[in-house]
C-alpha cells in the first residue's frame, strides 16, 4: 500500500509518442515494453549509475549519448529483465535491438537509447524483443501526433511499484505555456549514486544541451540523489531529461527559466517522492531534514545514516519515538569534530533531544503522538554551519523482506 | 534461534572474579549487573567505538585509561541501559558509580572501568545501580579467588542475546599452560567501528601494556571489526582485553608470543562469529570472503557492501540463488577503476559468475543447493591484487524486524 501517493493529472507534452505492449518478458502478460517516439527538434539530457556493474543498456545510452550530441529520436524501454551481468552478448543484444527499431522508425541508430529494469543477470529473451520491437514500429508508424497513452507507459515500465508515477506541472512564461511531465519507476534498490531509477521528464520547451545538462543535474541532486528506500544502487539507474523543441525557447539565465526550472524541480522531486511513497512494504512517508551543516555533504551523509539505518526503520515501522537510535546513526555517521553537545533532534515539531540530553519537556507521549503519523518530519540541527539537506525514505516493514525472499531481482 | 552456536567450554582465568547480580534495571528481573575484580599485576588494552555519540561509560573508561596506564582492578558492567544521549548528568552518575565500587573494594577509582549496553536516551536508575554497586562489593569481598561464575557473568551483559558467548582456549608456552577466556554480547546495532559490542578477554599470561594495545588491535581488526548484523554501530562498543600477570610472561617477539597470539586470535574470531551466529532474527551465518584486492580495504568496502545490502540478506533469508544481488553490491561499492570483466563470484564452490557474464555450467540448481545451507561462504575474486579479507553476518529475517520493532534499544 502506497503512502499517500497523490500525483497532479498528467499533461501529453507535444512532440513525444507512446506504445505500450505486452513483449513476453514478464512472466505474467503484464507490460513490459514500452517506445517513445520524439519529435526531430528533441533535445535530450541523461544522467546513470555510477555502478561498476552497469548493465549493458547503461553502456550503450553512454556510447550513443556521445556519439549524439543530445539528439534523441525514440527511447526503447523494456521491465521485467536488466540485461544486467550479461556480459558482451547482454550489450550486443541491446545494440541489435536499437538497431531494429532505428530501422523501424527511420533515423539514426545513435539517436534511439535503450532502457531495461528488472531481474538481473539473465540474458533478454531474444526473439520476444525483436518481435515485440517490430510491432511497436508497426504502431508508432500508425499513430498520429498527440495520440501517445502516458497513463499505460508509465504502467509499463513497472516492476514492483504498485502505482505508476506520472506528473505534470505548466509553466506560463510570457504568453505562452509550456508543458513538464515526468514518469519513473521503482520501489526497492533505491539509493541512487548521482543518477536513479528508470525515470523520463518531457517538456515541449526547446532547450539548449548545455543548458539541459544543468537544469539536469540541479534538479536531480535535490530529487532521485536525496532518497533511499534500502541503501541498494541499481545496476540499471537511469534519467532522461527530453525537450521536444515544439514550444516555447528556454534559456539558462534568460526570462522565464527561473520559472521553468522551478517547475522542472518540483516534477523531480514530486516523482522521486512518488519512489518512496511506493516503497517495497512502506507504511510511512520520512523527511529527514538535516540543517546547521558546514557542507551539504556532510547534511547529506547525516541524513542517509538515519534513512538507511535498519533499527531507525524498524523503529519508524513501530510508531516507535526511539530517539536513542537516531543518536546512534548520527554518531555513526563519521562527521569529523562533531560536537554531540550543540545537536538537537526534533520529532515534527517537537525537540526530543539538545545539549547531549533529552529536551526538557520532552515527553515519550509527545514524542509518540508525531510517530504515529504516516507522514513524519525528523530535523536534526548539526549546530555548526549554515547548510541542509533534506532526505526520503521509508520504513522497514515485514512486507519489505516478504517483497524481496519473494521476488527475484 | 541461533545458527549453529557451539563454543568450546570456558576455562576460569586464574586472577579474574565475578559477581553477577540482578540490580533492577532491566524490567524483566533478570541479571544486569556484573562486577569484575581482577589482580593488582593485571594489565589492560581497551578499544571503544568512534560514535560521535559515544555513550558516558565510554567517555569515563577513555579518561581512566588515560590515567590508570593500564592498570586496571575492576570492571563495573551493567546491561538493560546503555547510559547513552544523557548529557553531563550521565557522566557524573557513571563516575560516581565507579567511585562507589572504588571505595567497596578499596582500589583506586581510575583503576575501574564502567561499562553499559540497552536502551539509549533514558537515564540510568541511579538508586538501583547504588544499590547494587553495594551488594556487588559485599560479595565480591567474601569470594576467595577462583569461585568466578563465568557463565552468569556472560548471562548477565546480554540484552537481545538469546545465547551467553563464552569461549576458551588453553595455550601450551613451554612447559607452561596460557588461559584465554573471552565473553561477548551483542545481536544488533552490530556493525562495530574499530572496536566491537561489549566483549572482554581475559588471559593469565603476564603481558606488558604495549604488546597487550598489539595483540588486541590485530585481533579485533579480523574479529569484531568484520562483522555486521545491521550496519549500524552502537554508542557503547567496547572490547577489552586484560592480563592478570597470575601466569607465565610472554612478550612479543619472544617465544610462546605466536602461539599465544594465535590462541587469542581464534578467541576473538570464535565470540565475533558468535555474535553473528546469535544475531536478531539470524536463519543463516554467512562468510563473505573477498579477494584478488590491491589492499584489505577495498575487499572491507566489497564485503560490507554485500553483508550490509537488504537486498542480499533478505535473498539469504529466501536461500536465493540471487547473483544478481551480489553484482549490485559489488557494483556500488564505489571501487575505483574496477573491471567488472575481472570479478568472478562462487556460491560455495560452485563458480557463478566470471568474464561479466553467467558462468560456463552454472545452473540455478547448483546455486540453490548452496543457498539452502545454513552456514553460506560466499567468494568474490576482484582480480586486481593479491588483498583478501572476510566479512561474517546474517540474513535479513521477519523476526529481525519483529523484533526490531517491538524492542526499545
Amino acid at each position: 500500500m502506497a503512502v499517500n501517493l497523490n500525483l497532479p493529472a498528467a499533461h501529453a507534452v507535444p512532440g513525444v509518442e507512446f506504445v505500450t505492449l505486452c513483449a513476453g518478458i514478464k512472466s505474467d502478460g503484464s507490460p513490459d515494453m514500452v517506445v517513445a517516439r520524439v519529435d526531430e527538434r528533441s533535445c535530450c539530457a541523461a544522467v546513470f549509475t555510477q555502478s561498476s556493474f552497469c548493465a549493458a543498456p547503461v553502456t550503450v545510452c553512454r556510447q550513443h549519448m556521445m556519439k549524439n550530441q543530445g539528439f534523441v529520436r525514440a527511447l526503447l524501454i523494456n521491465s521485467g529483465n536488466a540485461n544486467a551481468g550479461t556480459g558482451e552478448l547482454g550489450i550486443a543484444m541491446a545494440r541489435s535491438h536499437c538497431e531494429a527499431l532505428a530501422a523501424a522508425l527511420s533515423v539514426p541508430v545513435e539517436s534511439v537509447l535503450p532502457f531495461s529494469t528488472g531481474v538481473i543477470g539473465q540474458l533478454l529473451p531474444d526473439a520476444s524483443m525483436q518481435a515485440g520491437i517490430e510491432k511497436a514500429g508497426k504502431r508508432i508508424n500508425g499513430i498520429s501526433n498527440g495520440e501517445a497513452d502516458w497513463q499505460s507507459a508509465a504502467r509499463g515500465i513497472m516492476t514492483t511499484d504498485t502505482l505508476p508515477k506520472l506528473t505534470s506541472q505548466l509553466v506560463q512564461i510570457g504568453a505562452e505555456t509550456v508543458t513538464i511531465t515526468g514518469m519513473a519507476k521503482g520501489a526497492g534498490m533505491i539509493q541512487p549514486d548521482m543518477a536513479t531509477m528508470l525515470s523520463y521528464i518531457y517538456t515541449d520547451a526547446a532547450i539548449d544541451s548545455a543548458d539541459l545538462e544543468v537544469a539536469l543535474r540541479e534538479a536531480v541532486d535535490m530529487s532521485f540523489n536525496a532518497i533511499t528506500v534500502d541503501s541498494d544502487t541499481s545496476t540499471n539507474d537511469a534519467c532522461v531529461l527530453l525537450a521536444t523543441g515544439c514550444g516555447k525557447r528556454v534559456e539558462k539565465n534568460a526570462d522565464g527559466w527561473s520559472e521553468f526550472n522551478t517547475a522542472l524541480q518540483r516534477v523531480f522531486v514530486d516523482l522521486a517522492q512518488a519512489i518512496i511513497r511506493d516503497a517495497e512494504g512502506a507504511t510511512k512517508f520520512i523527511s529527514v531534514h538535516v540543517t546547521g551543516g558546514r557542507s551539504v555533504e556532510e547534511c547529506k551523509v547525516v541524513g542517509y545514516a538515519i534513512a538507511n539505518s535498519p533499527l531507525v526503520k524498524t523503529a519508524m515501522f513501530a510508531s516507535d519515538a526511539n530517539v536513542g537510535r537516531l543518536l546512534m546513526a548520527i554518531g555513526k555517521a563519521d562527521i569529523p569534530d562533531l560536537d554531540a553537545t550543540l545537536v538537537s533532534v526534533r520529532l515534527g515539531e517537537v525537540l526530543a533531544f539538545e545539549s547531549a540530553g533529552i529536551a526538557a519537556g520532552y515527553t515519550e507521549e509527545r514524542g509518540s503522538a508525531v510517530m504515529s503519523r504516516d507522514e513524519i518530519d525528523v530535523t536534526i540541527d548539526l549546530g555548526r554551519g549554515s547548510f541542509n539537506a533534506t532526505i526520503y525514505t521509508s520504513d522497514l516493514s515485514h512486507d519489505y523482506v516478504s517483497i524481496n525472499a519473494d521476488y527475484r531481482s
